[in-house]
Order: C-alpha cells, then structure tokens, then sequence
C-alpha cells in the first residue's frame, strides 16, 4: 500500500523465505504462536534437537540439506517413540552476512521434506548471532493413546535388532574431512541426510525402542540403563553397507561408536521376532539381530569374531566431557 | 549398579541439572520425546523464541536470570494470544567449557519460574558451540477454542492501548552499557526479567493484540499491517515508569523503539474502554491510552506535544538489515 512503513529486514525475509512453508494454524507466521487443534483422541509427541555449523554439520553443507536434516534428526526421535508428525516450530540464529541465497536453499529444503513427511512449518524465530549458524526444531506428533514406544522395556533374553546399516553417517563425516575415499558419495550422503524410519508399526512388537543418533554402544547403553539390563552384540552381525565394508575392518570401532545413524534399536521379546520379520518384508525396511539383552549390570559388551569383548575407546558421543 | 557402563558426561549434565524440572509426560527426560494428552475442549497455542548471548542478553548476565527472561519471553508469546502456559522444551548450545556452576544457576531459575507460572519442562536437547551460548524455547499452551487473540483486527477508530510503562528495558541495556545513569537498577533489572502479562481475559475485550518485544512503534505496524489501518499515538501518553522519566527527554526515542518491553498492545473498540479499565483494576496491571488507528497507509505517526510528526530513525530492532 503506498504509503505504508516498509517492513523491517527480519519480518521481509520470514515474508519472503518461510511465510509459504506455513501450515494451517501457522496463522501466516504473523502472529505471536500458532493455534490448531489437536487431533481428537490422540496423545500429544513433543521432541526438540539444535544443530550447530561446525557441530552437527559442516559450515559449507549445501543449505537444503542442513534444513532436511534438521527436520529428520527430529523426525527420528518421533519415529523411535511410535509416533506420526504433525508439524514443527523452527528456531534459526544466522550470522548477519548470510546471504539471501543460503536461506532460499535452506528454505527449499525445508519445503522438499515438508512435502515428503506430510508436514508444515507451524512457527519461530529468526534472529542474528555473532556465532556460527546456530538452529533448532521442535517438533510435534500424535500416537494412538498409550501406544508410544519408550526406551524402558528391555528384559534379559530379549533379542536386540536395529534398521538399516550402523556406521555409514559417521563414516561419512570421516570423508567429507579427507580420512577415506568415498568414490560413490554414499556415505557422505548418509551424513549429510538421514532417513527417519517413521510409519512402522512397532508398538505391538518392540518392547523398547529409541534412535541411533549418538553412537550404537552408547545408544544400546541408554536402553540397558532404563531396562536395569545388560546386552551382548556381536561385532559381525552389526548391518554394514557395501561402502562402509569396503571401507576395511581397521573402521569398526567408528561404526560402532559413531553417530548420526538415525536408525532404529529394538529390544524384542524372541516370540515377535517372526512379526518383525514380516513388518521388515511388509515395507522394505531392513532389521537386523545384533544381538541379546542379559541380567545386569547396564554394561554393553561388543564381541568379536572369535567371541572376545572389543575394547572400545569411548561408546559414542558426547558434547561434554 | 556395580559395573554398569558410567553415563556419558552429556547425559549426566542433563540428569543433574535438568531431569529435576521435567513434569508429567518428560518421561524423566530420559526418552527420545515426550508424550502427554492435550487438555480435552482446548486448542493447542505454539510459540518458540531464541535467545544468543551477546545479541539477546549480555554475557555476564546471570544464569538464573537468562533462563527466565527465555522462559518469560516465551511465555509473553502466549499471553499475547490469550492462552494459558502448559510447558516447554529447551534447546541449549553451550560452550564445552561452560562451568558446571553456570548450568547449576540456570536450572534454578528455570525452577523457580516453573513454579511461579505452573509450568514444567518436557524435553530438549544439550550440544556444545564453538560459538556463543545459543537457547530456544518451544512453549506450548492452551486456550478455549475460538479464544485466541490476533494481530488482525484492528480498525480505523479504535483505540491502542499498552499495558505498564514502555522504554524501561532498552534504557536498563543502555545502563548496562554505562550510557545512563540507574541508581536503583530498576531499569537493568527490566531488561533482564520481563513480566509476562498472562491471565488477563481479553478476548473479549481487544480486537487485536501483540506483545512489545523489538520497539513500540515497530510492533504497532505490525498491528497495522495486519489490520490494513494506520496508527497515531501521542508520545506523552506512552507510560514510563519514573526511571525511565528521570532519564530525560533525550532518551523519548530510545523509550518508543527500543525492545524487550513485553508489554502487551492492543486494538480496542471505544466502546470496550470501560471494561479495559475495570480489568485493569481487578488485576492491578495497568493500561494506557497512547492514540488511535486511522484509515489506512499502515504508518506509524508519533505525535510530539505540540501535535508534529516524530522523525525516528528506525522504528525498532530488526535482526537482519
């Protein structure tokens, strides 16, 4: 409108970059919050994770991948806990020079996996930092009253599976920094762009549940400490990808104990494990038997091929020591 | 347990300091997500808001009073939009270096937040920065269905009106800076700590509502826009608080465009102005006539005392140019 103050830079580009990834009850973005109504009869799901440039991913990440793995990361978390998204809130404090350009991308990012997931941007923030790219999603879902999968279930003698292939993210990371060649790209890709394993139906099946994101060792730790359980894997029976086995064997601690998986770990009573076997045909998701849980202590022994405990140097990650 | 595997030093920092702030549904903080069934009858309300050090609070700033104006600033999100807090999920990136002390401190204003507003934590996450410390705050609440206030609705004819006095949180980062003098520190100290203005029933008396969080006149042309009308308000109506006056006139426009108000604006038909004044003084917050919407442009005119236009250099504070 002729006449009119002009908008000031920040609320131009949330105009211009993120208005259209707005969903219903995002109210355009122009309000204070969002306002929808939770879907009837269903349970709330509420997970937020940050990621931090240099951290979580490399400064020069093309920026529609940084924005789809953000959206995974959390997407995970929903899918380990059983749960179907709804939408996401979106907190992004970039330096002052980013250029237009990387919040296109980002924002075409975001718009691709919107579409994929079924999802839309419920509402935010976008300020300035004197850091580095600095961002965060929470996300929300819904799950059938009573039916979200935890992570405190597991009993000794229940088996332990896990989705996918372990190891290929962390791997990954070590070729985008020079320390393996990765000639098809394959495993910087795992990095750069998880795939959550949302929709499958493993409430009745798994008894426990929780994503890989931190390390396998580690992660498993987290299910053992819950359950008041040990667990025994085996290092041979961990699910590789031709890359991450063609990266040599002198790489197996990494793929045990690397992060960014995004894969799921069950325990599973032994009596389910023909439903999972159906559910993985059913969908083409691939699981794997890794191994078993034990009576305690929460201690995760990893067997090698002539059935020593590996000695590991730390089970996964942690931002602090 | 004797021979469990020790927490990694992450998780032992989050079971520390946050895992006693987690409500009902958290799961202790301790799954991928929390889990909790909306309050029957209500609408979900969704706001997030992140805070970097050395752009939304000074360095040195207390812990404590970092995680409640975090909270608080969420939390004023909410009131803005007439709904009713129920809990929140935290993201923190923090330096690895960050003393344990430092974490210690802000757990305990989060606490004594939580306890104040009758919220609890429900999730988040804990990463380190090579950069500065970088939070969010996703805050969820409620409202009755149809309930909500919004920035759309203001009309030519109606009044504004502000609740408590404007101005005293940019003169206290002013103070902060050495820039004024603050005997009391009353004016540092709003800076630090907004109050929330939740609980006040407005929906069905404002036609219109934000809260003041980066400038008065810039937050009153979003009213604006979002209405299609334009905006006079007297700068000697503007509420301050006798802190903020004995700063002197030099400091009016620093008052009108400066942030971290969290006051509320509202759009007020005439005829609502008496129930305004009776709510006012059944709560003991006050509120204030500062001018009236026009037709249309959306502009923004400041009326000195002698009835001439205000030239303001800016009419608030924009992240991004």
């Amino acid at each position: 409108m002729s006449g009119s103050d002009p908008l000031p830079g920040e609320f131009s580009l949330i105009a211009r970059h993120f208005r259209p990834l707005a969903g219903p009850g995002a109210l355009g973005l122009g309000d204070d919050a969002a306002v929808f109504a939770p879907p009837p009869g269903r349970e709330m799901v509420v997970t937020a994770d940050a990621m931090v440039a240099g951290v979580h991913f490399l400064p020069g990440d093309p920026p529609d991948l940084v924005a789809r793995k953000l959206l995974r990361v959390n997407l995970s978390d929903l899918a380990a806990m059983g749960a179907d998204p709804l939408g996401y809130v979106l907190t992004l404090s970039a330096p002052r020079e980013t250029p237009d350009s990387w919040f296109a991308g980002f924002a075409a990012g975001l718009a691709e996996d919107q579409a994929r997931f079924a999802i839309a941007l419920l509402g935010g923030d976008t300020t300035s930092t004197p850091g580095p790219l600095s961002l965060s999603v929470t996300a929300l879902g819904t799950v059938a009253p009573g039916a979200a999968l935890h992570r405190r279930g597991a009993e000794a003698g229940m088996e332990i599976w896990v989705s996918g292939t372990i190891g290929d993210a962390a791997l990954g990371l070590a070729a985008l920094r020079g320390l393996l060649p990765d000639p098809g790209g394959e495993l910087a890709a795992r990095y750069r762009l998880p795939s959550p394993r949302l929709g499958l139906a493993l409430a009745a099946i798994a008894a426990a549940a929780l994503d890989v994101s931190d390390g396998l060792v580690q992660d498993l730790g987290h299910l053992c400490r819950a359950g008041g359980v040990g667990a025994e894997i085996e290092a041979a029976a961990v699910p590789a990808s031709p890359a991450a086995r063609a990266a040599g064997p002198e790489w197996l601690p990494t793929r045990l104990t690397g992060g960014d998986d995004y894969e799921l770990l069950l325990a599973l009573p032994p009596a389910n494990a023909a439903a999972l076997r159906a559910l993985a045909a059913a969908t083409g998701v691939p699981f794997a038997r890794i191994g078993h849980f034990t009576a305690g202590p929460a201690h995760v022994a990893v067997r090698d091929g002539a059935g020593r405990e590996m000695v590991l140097d730390k089970p996964g990650w942690s931002h602090f020591p």
